[in-house]
């Protein structure tokens, strides 16, 4: 998407054609940076401290990880440890798994000395039917969006949304934010209420910073006042993206979602997640007992990092010095709560029928969109 | 309550015996600093710059502001100016209006020269029964624990609390905080996870920094974090404050109450309000339709004060420049997800049956505790 009215992703291939440009996260909004990623390791400390994040991204960002250690060393030796390293960095998105075992499956049976070409080939795959899947639900979404907007044509369609999911947690588009982006192209009026998403900010950071270079509409919000502008009406329809998403439309997703789906679910507020097929974890049922929860280091509860009235970024202390701080970074939100989910096939119930007719040729589709 | 073992009150008249000292809660937790009240304006200014905040202390500051409004002129004019221009500090907490109602009652009927010293003693009186208030609250809602408690003796009661509901939102003892405090008396172990509450962070600011002052074990959560802790049976009872009740139970509190509240019903964990008789708006019904929720600045929510590294405090930026930002102070809890109120007439049902039963005797009692 645009910044300032150049195109941008969120990770691309560098002007060598081997390493890899990420936009550094923990900067924004304050600072445009790119980071350069030329070994496993620097994939590992790019994914541990959020550099790059958003369940799409880290999904690529692994894949080029693998392809920058088979660059180095394409024995087994180094494919497995960088499948370990990699595999061990973020728990919760499913996408880390899934592509990592995609390119586990393409490279293993491969001779060494053809490994490397095939891990760019295949992460490239992974990239860009990240960006497919995007613009598709981008369309799927804007149907959606379009029906609930025909209620009151006289004033823009007011949508919540919680953490970042848009083209900065993808690789292109996004997938809660992808339908606003084609809203917005589409010239349907929106305006986008974004939850701060506490602790590390990604909605103050990420989302406003997207929306607003993209020239989206917004209003930024306290993490705690989605609850009362949906009683007092003032959203139309919750829109958030998924880490993961069990076989039964169990959702993990930024902690918090779980309150909004609740407040919506109690006013009638429609509540969607997008996502697309490779959050959804076939493999599981029941998201509370079976979805690993991360939990980060209390210190981003008890500091935050922000701009200070010279220009410089730092970190400043919110509570008393030693103060103890729990810090989960996902919730679950049950099926229940979620109205429907917006996927690059379409939309659906969040169920285990609504998943099974949206995926029925394939429980675990290699190449979706095409 | 106690701060490195001296004890101390939230205000207090100053040794000259006619200005106040406050406690200037926008510097904790980095500075404990007094502010000296000598007229009225000041006692607008810091209702208005939240120096001083918490429903009950609110009222006993308005009430003591019309003392310094009538010992520099006693005439009706002054007397009604300072009425008027106090009111219009706060909007949702009732506390206020309670009290100047209850200073101009007193006040109107008496000439000028007879005013002052009648003020004096009128808001000493409304303070003192604010700390009877707080600790029969606390002994009340200690029974509660202890019932709560007997459940599972073998580890601390977790209690899950919203904003800052302790002395400092009051004179002494608190409302929420008045039961943990009661309980960390008594010898029952308590363990309180602390909302951070933006965007003020009321949580991180101030309830941790009483309870860690006074010794209570505490932990630091985003406001995001509660629901999620909730689905995994790690609180055993969520304990608020209140701005306003009306009639029929509503709860207006501080923004995010809601949301916590709707957590606690889905996962069978009680919600109970805590309030003195003060923060009952008989005149009221519905909280939806009829409780004023205060909008304060945009830029409480994209800027944050906080102590950087060199420990100077600063205000830093959180939002690209120039973000719109929306912030409701408050919101509303139904009567539905409430389980029971805890005021310092004992326990009750929020509903109209409950509150009746508590205050059969008098709709609008002017002495609590007595």
């Amino acid at each position: 998407m645009r910044i300032a009215g150049r195109h941008w992703r969120s990770i691309a291939l560098a002007a060598d054609g081997w390493s890899l440009e990420v936009i550094d996260q923990t900067r924004l909004p304050f600072a445009f940076e790119l980071q350069r990623l030329r070994c496993v390791e620097d994939a590992v400390r790019a994914l541990c401290t959020m550099i790059v994040r958003g369940a799409p991204l880290i999904g690529v960002t692994a894949a080029y990880g693998v392809a920058l250690a088979v660059r180095s060393d394409a024995t087994d030796a180094s494919l497995g440890r960088a499948l370990q390293m990699l595999g061990a960095t973020r728990p919760t998105a499913v996408n880390l798994a899934w592509a990592l075992a995609r390119m586990a499956a393409v490279l293993r049976p491969l001779a060494p000395g053809q490994r490397a070409d095939r891990a760019y080939t295949e992460a490239a795959a992974i990239a860009e039917e990240d960006v497919r899947c995007g613009q598709a639900i981008g369309q799927h979404g804007l149907a959606l969006l379009r029906r609930l907007a025909a209620a009151h044509p006289e004033r823009p369609l007011n949508v919540l949304t919680h953490c970042n999911a848009g083209w900065l947690a993808c690789v292109d588009w996004g997938t809660a934010l992808a339908p606003l982006y084609a809203a917005h192209e589409a010239g349907l009026p929106v305006h986008v209420y974004v939850d701060e998403t506490r602790p590390r900010n990604q909605g103050a950071a990420l989302t406003a910073f997207e929306l607003g270079a993209h020239g989206v509409p917004y209003t930024l919000l306290a993490d705690n006042a989605g609850g009362h502008l949906m009683q007092r009406g003032r959203i139309d329809v919750c829109l958030v993206g998924c880490d993961r998403m069990t076989a039964r439309g169990d959702v993990a997703n930024k902690i918090g979602t779980y309150l909004k789906a609740l407040a919506a679910h109690d006013n009638d507020v429609p509540f969607h997640v997008a996502l697309p097929f490779s959050s959804i974890d076939w493999t599981l049922d029941d998201g509370f007992a079976e979805i690993p929860i991360e939990e980060r280091a209390p210190d981003e509860v008890t500091h935050v990092a922000g701009r200070d009235e010279t220009g410089r970024i730092v970190s400043v202390a919110l509570a008393p010095h030693g103060a103890a701080a729990a810090n989960p970074a996902f919730d679950v939100t049950p099926a229940r709560l979620i109205t429907g989910i917006i996927t690059e096939r379409g939309l659906a119930d969040a169920s285990r029928t609504g998943l099974t007719a949206l995926y029925r040729s394939t429980r675990a589709p290699r190449a979706a969109g095409a």
